[in-house]
Order: C-alpha cells, then sequence, then structure tokens
C-alpha cells in the first residue's frame, strides 16, 4: 500500500550480496523508507540473486560480455533497461566489481552510490584491506560514494574509520570493516533518498 | 640526577611549536621519560627557538641555504653536528618544513620520526588540512611516521582520525587536527623511547 510511495532502489552486486542484506534488514526494520524493486548480477549464480529471489525482489543475472572489468555495451543496455522497468530512482552498487561507463552514468546522473572498503583517497580499487595491511595504516574504514568515471574517485557522502589491530590478517580486517559497512550504508542511503544529502562539487553536505 | 638515563631527543622545527610545547608539558608532566636536548630551526626567530630559550633548552638556528625544500649539504652538517654534540638519541621533527637528505637519514638510523596532519597515505605533503577540504573527505587526522626518503612516506607508527565537519574552513580543521597531534605524538614518543615499538618493513607493532 505505502510501498507505492516508497522511493525505489536497484541493487548490482557481484557477490553474496551481504551489504544488500544488510539494507534489506534495515528497510524491514522500518528504518529505510525505500523499497528494492530489482537485483542485478554480472555473476551467474551469486548469492546476491539468491538473497533477492528469497525475499520475492526481481533477481536478474546480465552476463557481462567480454570485457574483464567493465560492462560491455549490451549488457549496460540491458541493465539500464531492467533497472528502468522496474522504476529504479537510485542505483547502489554493492559488491559489484566492474567499472560503469558513460551511458550507464548518464542515464542515473547523481544517482549512483557506491561503497568501498577504505577511506578514500586512500587504497581505491581491489582488495583495498589488503592493500591497508600492506602500507602499515593504523586506521583504514570504508566510504560511501557517488560513483563517477573514475574508479573509486566520486564525491564522498560519508566515512567510518576502522582500527587496524597488530594482529590483523587481512581477512580479518576485511571482516571489521564490513561490518562498518552494513551500519553506514543503510544509513547513508536514508539520508540520501530522504533529500538530506546536498551534493556541490567534491563537497556532500548533510542536513541534520 | 636522573636526567643522566632519560633518552635525549633533538627536536627540529620551522615554526610556533605548538608540537614541541606539547612534548615539553608531556615530559614535565613526568608523562614522557625523555629530555629535549636541542632545538634546531631552520628559520631565523621562529616561535618554537623562543619556547626553548624560554625553557633553558639550547637553541639554534641553521641557515638552510639556497635550496627551497631541503637544506644543503653544509645545513645539514651543521644541524648533525648539533644534534650529536648535544647527544640526541632521536631526532623529532615538529613542523619541519624541509625534506631530509641521505646524510642526515644515515647519521640517525630509524630514529628519526615526524607528525603528519593527514590519515596518510592521503594527502602527503603541504597543506593536508586544505587538501582534505577540497578532496570532500570526512575524515582526516594525524600521523606519527618513521622518516624516509620519500615525502611522508615512512612507516606509520599511529595514527589518529578527525572527523571533519560540514561547516569547516580549512583553518578550524586544521586547529582541530592539531589538538589531536599534541595528544598524540607525546604518547607514540613515550612508547618508542620506552621501546615498546617495534619495526618490520613497513609494519610497526606495538608492546602493550
Amino acid at each position: 500500500m505505502g510501498d507505492e510511495i516508497l522511493p525505489k532502489i536497484g541493487i548490482l552486486g557481484s557477490g553474496k550480496g551481504s551489504n544488500f542484506g544488510a539494507i534489506l534488514r534495515s528497510i524491514q526494520s522500518g528504518d529505510l523508507p525505500a523499497q528494492v524493486s530489482v537485483v542485478i548480477s554480472d555473476v551467474e549464480g551469486a548469492g546476491i540473486l539468491d538473497l533477492a529471489a528469497a525475499h520475492n525482489i526481481p533477481a536478474h543475472f546480465v552476463a557481462p560480455g567480454k570485457f574483464r572489468a567493465r560492462l560491455d555495451e549490451e549488457a549496460e543496455s540491458s541493465c539500464i533497461r531492467l533497472l528502468t522497468e522496474h522504476g529504479a530512482q537510485w542505483v547502489v552498487l554493492a559488491g559489484f566489481m566492474r567499472v560503469l561507463k558513460g551511458a550507464f552514468l548518464e542515464a542515473f546522473p547523481e544517482r549512483i552510490v557506491n561503497i568501498h572498503p577504505s577511506l578514500l583517497p586512500s587504497f581505491p580499487g581491489l582488495r583495498a584491506w589488503e592493500q591497508a595491511c600492506d602500507y602499515g595504516v593504523k586506521y583504514t574504514g570504508c566510504t560511501v560514494h557517488m560513483v563517477d568515471r573514475g574508479i573509486d574517485t566520486g564525491t564522498i557522502l560519508a566515512q567510518e574509520p576502522v582500527p587496524v589491530l597488530d594482529n590483523d590478517t587481512p581477512d580479518s580486517l576485511h571482516q571489521r570493516i564490513q561490518q562498518s559497512e552494513w551500519i553506514l550504508y543503510p544509513a547513508v542511503l536514508k539520508a540520501l533518498v530522504s533529500g538530506r544529502i546536498t551534493i556541490r562539487g567534491r563537497n556532500a553536505f548533510w542536513k541534520r
């Protein structure tokens, strides 16, 4: 009933969907006033698709095409069409392992967000928790940011520091960063879909 | 009397010496078991020299020579000689605005520390707080690190996150970072001179 007026979110993910799960829990608890209208994965049989199906949310595998780090043109068109058909007003990347190109960004201007497991601009790209361990930082964290043409370079909406412990392995650190992600991402999405975040250039301002 | 057994620290600074002041307070309160045996500045009349003199600590201006971003060979030799004459076992950079070159690093191997006003590796170099504002991060901070040949690239000993507020100016942010520095730097020096920090490659391990 009231669902009709809730902002619709489309989710793209490549993995088991733990951030998607956190978003679902936040919606179910009544904290995040949104609905997930479609989940898309570039990985056939990805856990995130099973999780969507288990919640009766439309779940689609889109074959990514011949490139390794991005979608080919056809795959990008398929994603845009699916998102549009399901009325997605926001596109939320949740462990999606490919870069989005121009057509996608133009279809959802200032409407695509991502979460990255470091305090950007430190450690963009793959396996950020491992980069952090190798560099020897004492704090890393996670960052929610708008998606632009770069790799993890868009305007930052929110960040959360996570300490690196002396006995951390990349895996133990990654787990602790993810626990922060599961709190931060739904909270930022709540503010975003409620119109409480204003973006001016590289700066995001929060209305309290 | 007991002074004889306290580890001796030489300090290099270019400004008013607020981190040096924090180190002095920590020594005077009995928290930091060390003594400052000499303060050197590349800036004639720098506040840090006045502060040293006011505490009866040997204070020396060393003319930096013709380069802008480093000491020339003669100036570097003068600094090394002064530090050695005053028995400095540790060299602490406190707002020192020049890069140290090979001879200096070889004279005090693994014995030179610096504090930088960002969460490295984000925002190395000058005016890190302004870089942070421009980039639009939500957290920056300060980093205590060993000094190597690079610019703010040495092994990290400790970091402290500082939030960036929506209404921060570069100045207000800088002030808040400095307040963190004044707590972090003496605490790290205490652990360092007490032998409680072990460095292996890029990682520093703290004995508790």
